[in-house]
């Protein structure tokens, strides 16, 4: 079986014939004057069996809003398809609205229209997938294909917060409670870069939500701009949480390689010309955002991942792939 | 646990804050200039397991396309969302993707973008989200909302035949084979009524695609628009191949009853004043498409099947509802 890449490729690539798709390489389609884009979440994949459904409820708006964040588009409204497992409760139902409802007047979105349905098979998990529409910015829309070589390469937050929180809620890691709690915290409720992603419409040549994780995000970019990149793991933005956990590794080099495969960061991760350094500057300080300078776009391809004596790190792993695993 | 519709009105009206959710009592919203729809299919519910993969992409596609010919649009593009279950075959995939191609010709549409998953829990369902788009037609969008007391009530095509697939494909029924063909094709590969649809904008004063059944369905309109329905069941529109299984029924009525509230028809029930018998007669004959009268809107609520001496038909069977089965 291929990965998840290879099959969107060949056999789905080749179905989307018309331009506003972009060959399916990026996040979101253009639908003059609106754009679209969509992401579906299922139970056990997405999101835990365990996991409150008013948060699931704002996972999937926020998956699908930080899609329009990484292309500067300002949200509009969203379709949702849901299926609920056999015999759902009123209850769950209800949590899940509240949820959406809370974050509808967050984030001023409005439900268009969709779907709901009950599984037929026992078992079968809640799937939920997500149609949001927005407004492109009056900078335009920011593409995954524009970097060029000597683009200087950026991300905003911070990475590995919620691939640790995820971590954390299985057990694999034992963190502190505090670290704990900010860590499951920014695995179930990713906050979409909304202010940034419009302030950098006009100024990045390229850019993508983290969803997949750093290093796979970036080959994403690479791959679509047909370039490549070079990423300095010290200065990959890390919350002082996560750092505790990274100073209790051996391996440190492996350890941020592990912090950048992890995904579901949803962060933005972008290039723009150095001639816009200043520029961008201005626009973390505008929307309040901390964006920080972590690498260089070069000619060729690939991504790799250079330690502090600009060695290349071993980086095994590259994010999901959910055909793969 | 409350029905479908219930639940609807209860928890995802209120968040349909967009005058162009139309208060998520239609089949599409309106995203100026595009209208969009969204329809969820999953295995077990509203496919077979062993229905053939690509006739399953035709259905996600069709049914989202009757959607839009109820609406009077024209299909322009769309997003899909899959989640297959855990260790698919990539010859399953290509069997799909190759569905949606053969349609896409067929009815000139892109696909958009969208989200490709697998499902993290055994024996998960194949679960397939398609988000479509569509351009209005000149004529104006045909909501389920404008039926009138005095207007006439119509349908396409003919009804039952899906349904009557489904129960022979489950052997319920065990049709001759020539009859089991025809009514498992109908079940299989709906016909979404593109043309009619097109020339009924502007001349239909409401319009619905019949997916939970002709009954259930003429509620909807009738709850939407405030107003009563009745249909006369001897009009209601059936193949020659479902004359012979109602023939075979031993109560005629009843079998009526049964034919108006499988679903699955994919036609379109339409109203229209009176005074454009004329015009709707047209329509059907430029786009080759059979129409019949079956009944009259009238002041007051809810939907009666009346029978030869205009007594109604006690009919407790009103179509699907996810939630209420």
């Amino acid at each position: 079986m291929s990965g998840e890449f290879d099959i969107i490729a060949k056999y789905f690539a080749p179905l989307a014939t018309d331009e506003g798709a972009f060959g399916l390489t990026d996040d979101a389609a253009f639908i003059a004057p609106f754009i679209a884009t969509k992401d579906v979440l299922v139970e056990g994949v997405h999101f835990r069996s365990n996991d409150p459904l008013d948060l699931v409820a704002k996972k999937a708006l926020r998956v699908n809003l930080s899609d329009l964040a990484a292309k500067g588009a300002k949200p509009a409204g969203y379709l949702l398809g849901c299926v609920w497992p056999m015999g759902v409760k009123e209850e769950a139902i209800a949590d899940f609205a509240r949820g959406l409802g809370e974050d509808q007047e967050l984030f001023r979105v409005s439900l268009l229209g969709g779907d709901t349905t009950v599984h037929g098979l026992k078992g079968a998990p809640l799937t939920i997938s997500v149609t949001m529409f927005g407004a492109p910015s009056s900078g335009g829309v920011t593409r995954r294909n524009g970097a060029q070589a000597g683009d200087d390469v950026y991300v905003t937050g911070t990475i590995g917060d919620a691939g640790l929180g995820l971590r954390a809620l299985t057990g694999v890691i034992k963190p502190a409670a505090g670290a704990k709690k900010l860590f499951a915290d920014r695995y179930r409720l990713p906050a979409p870069r909304l202010a940034a992603g419009g302030a950098l419409a006009g100024l990045a040549s390229s850019a993508i939500d983290v969803s997949d994780g750093l290093l796979a995000d970036a080959a994403h970019i690479a791959e679509t701009s047909g370039v490549a990149i070079d990423i300095a793991a010290e200065k990959i933005p890390i919350s002082s949480a996560a750092r505790v956990w990274l100073d209790a590794q051996t391996n440190r080099n492996a350890a941020i390689a592990d912090l950048a495969g992890m995904g579901d960061d949803y962060e933005i991760l972008f290039t723009a010309p150095q001639s816009r350094r200043r520029s961008i500057e201005m626009a973390g300080q505008v929307t309040k955002t901390p964006i920080i300078r972590i690498g260089t776009v070069l000619r060729g391809k690939g991504v790799r991942l250079l330690s502090e004596n600009a060695r290349p790190i071993d980086a095994p792993k590259r994010g999901w792939d959910h055909f793969g695993r």
